[in-house]
């Protein structure tokens, strides 16, 4: 009836639908964690090695220089107003001084810095900027699930290059090399890497380099864990190691300052021989869109990137690394585990021969049990593309390291099976014997 | 030669472009403006009635209960990690309490609130939530121009229903409803509005209801200046007077408080009769893209929005409409200038007789001379969708609005010509002589 009254093109009834991007913007991660049925054993104090946020256990702070920075910043009370689009000037100054090593041979100047709401942010700007609907970015696996979660909404496709555990997380280039096409916008790197602690030395990432200036490819480098890296291990920024390729470095405070919360990253322009052309703008204009970021801790920037003191990163790299070798040796006696020694950044990935956990299905059902036994959480692998592997953070207290190795190792002592096929034909002839 | 190397499929030089999206993101104010050939009057110091940031002056300042809920956040320390991507429950039922006059014979829930990087990624987030290529959203015109250039990227057509200057900017209803088709999306509105200083009544507010309502429409309300109401005019949150038609209210700490750099917006879900359906959960994906907003300001906010005075934000509407009352009575009597006077918001438009200015172009040219002889500078209302109007900030000091009335008198006295038609028919038959 109401139909009738209503002319052809117009709506007869409340049919409000979500957009495509929205629909299909995922979390990975949450999607997976919430699938999972735990109940944490009720007997043990729960222990989250799930929980990326390096703040929220109370054994890593910002540093004493960061906090006086933003209260002179919110002080002075002249950092309320609206920056431009890309950020103040002083504090992009700053970043192209702080980041000097990724050019070292040429000044960064402030007009190559864009400050945007975090890492994340800045990672979204290079992604859309460079990738239209239809064209594809070649990303890691494992990687950080982020990149899939910005590109899919936009129908950009995610092409995964493997990382090789068994070859120090290494990229396998052939394999990456073969995934590029004449649709490949972007060749994306994570140095140093989430889920894997990985750290590429120059040698591995000019054979990168060598694959993009043959495809004629630009680079987004996510090196927010940048200078993140274990005792004797060498952090090389990706853009310091070419002229030809043009690299697009995201970074930020919110790793190695350890101030997640405050959003605030940026991206680097290396554009040696403006090879980007008018990409260059785009990422500009993107700016225009939110307005980038919190400007008390822009006002605050400069202080912080000159005034924190090398003692204070090393610190917290010391903390990561003892608590990584504590949890390597832990583990790799482990039977059924394979850890892999991280070289940086804040995670360790650990792999399961899930052959001889006939009782746990894969690493999602091994993580279930494990809360559910053993109140320790690791996230699967399957959060990263890696199903068989188990991700641990390393930024908790070197107690609840400690304590998670010894129930992990109880967990998997319980669940082991030596000969797996033998545990199946054995089970098989009893179900043959009940089925008469 | 390199080119017969090379596999199909495979690019043969660099040729790096901008995505669909960076390349059709603009900001028209500032594309006007870079057109403007400015070379202000050296005798006469600049004033810039045209920079939309209240705190530049300082003459108007964030309250010191603003400031002092900063300082605590800050020192706490507490606030550094990372807030869910939705923000900070605190902060989100903060947010919910003080909003109650959107919703009020119901509690507002902090799950139907959303912090956002500022009013602009509130918008962005709406507008990409609800509305996909190829469909459309009615802005108002005159109108800001971010919703443009948060919708053309994504190919969201903009479709432009008038505000009437001689009805005090209430929108033509009739014409809007005529914009809706089977592909609209939504209908966005601004109360209290810039550029107009428009403020709806509740009847009008009423009649757009009306219209959602019969097309099945749901609202994006952009009210980022709530409550900013001059003395006995009252300000209606849209959403307070549905329960049929879903509201997404738009707001933040930006105007209201004196703070735009930081960066804090918020969006407010209003479906009571779950209209939205999907689309609220779209919203929310959305939220993982960039991580949401400062922490710091998030921390903050439940003591920012409780404890700030009545008696700052009175101070504030009192400085802007003395402001508004003494620009509109001194251009009021300008030949060849319409100031319509506005009812809230921070801006005036005023309408320019253009063709009694025969030297002057149109609005942007009008504005390009009046910064070249006067050192006055106005945003054209062209920057709105508006020719033939320019727009001023009431913000500024007392003695500039002063100042800069008595130059645009003089400006307009100077190229004001009473009869145009007369003067174009005599330079007709001039020029006809000359042609012998
Ligand atoms: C590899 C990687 N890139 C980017 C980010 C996002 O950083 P931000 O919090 O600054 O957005 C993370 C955060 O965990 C990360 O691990
Ligand atoms: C009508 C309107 N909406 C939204 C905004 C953006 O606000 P924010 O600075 O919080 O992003 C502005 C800023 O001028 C505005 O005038």
């Amino acid at each position: 009836l109401a139909a009738m009254e209503v002319p052809t093109g117009k709506r007869t009834g409340w049919q409000v639908q979500s957009s495509f991007l929205a629909r299909h913007t995922h979390n990975m991660i949450r999607g997976i964690v919430e699938s999972l049925k735990m109940k944490p054993n009720p007997e043990k104090p729960m222990i989250p090695l799930s929980i990326g946020d390096p703040t929220i256990f109370g054994n890593l702070k910002a540093s004493d220089e960061t906090m006086k920075a933003v209260l002179k910043a919110v002080e002075g009370a002249k950092f309320n107003g609206y920056a431009g689009s890309m950020g103040h000037d002083a504090a992009r100054q700053a970043i192209a001084k702080y980041s000097a090593h990724q050019r070292p041979d040429m000044e960064i100047s402030p007009n190559d810095v864009v400050i945007t709401s975090g890492c994340s942010a800045a990672l979204e700007m290079c992604i859309l900027a460079l990738a239209d609907r239809g064209q594809n970015v070649l990303v890691p696996r494992p990687g950080f699930c982020l990149y899939k979660t910005l590109a899919e909404g936009m129908n950009i496709e995610i092409r995964y290059y493997d990382l090789l555990p068994d070859q120090e997380w290494r990229a396998d280039l052939k394999q990456m090399e073969s995934l590029i096409d004449e649709n490949t916008a972007a060749l994306l790197i994570n140095n140093p890497g989430n889920p894997c602690g990985s750290v590429y030395d120059a040698d591995h990432l000019k054979r990168m380099i060598d694959i993009c200036e043959r495809h004629y490819l630009p680079i987004i480098a996510d090196e927010i864990y940048e200078h993140f890296v274990f005792p004797d291990v060498e952090y090389v920024a990706i853009s310091s190691l070419t002229h030809e390729v043009p690299v697009l470095t995201c970074g930020g405070l919110t790793k190695r300052f350890l101030v997640p919360g405050w959003r605030t990253g940026w991206v680097i322009v290396h554009d040696r021989k403006q090879r980007l052309g008018d990409a260059v703008n785009g990422l500009k204009n993107l700016c225009g869109r939110i307005l980038g970021s919190n400007t008390i801790v822009q006002g605050a920037l400069p202080d912080i990137l000159v005034k924190t003191p090398q003692s204070y990163f090393d610190g917290v790299i010391e903390l990561l690394h003892s608590n990584a070798l504590m949890a390597y040796r832990a583990l790799k006696k482990v039977r059924g585990l394979n850890p892999v020694m991280p070289k940086g950044a804040m995670y360790m990935m650990i792999g399961i021969s899930i052959e001889h956990f006939p009782a746990l299905k894969d690493d999602v059902h091994f993580v279930q049990e494990m809360v559910n036994e053993q109140s320790v959480f690791c996230l699967p692998g399957s959060c990263f593309q890696c199903p068989n592997f188990i991700r641990i953070v390393l930024t908790v207290p070197a107690e609840m390291i400690e304590e998670s190795c010894v129930r992990i190792a109880e967990f998997c002592e319980l669940h082991y099976k030596k000969d797996t096929r033998a545990f199946i034909e054995h089970s098989t002839l009893l179900d043959g014997s009940v089925n008469f």
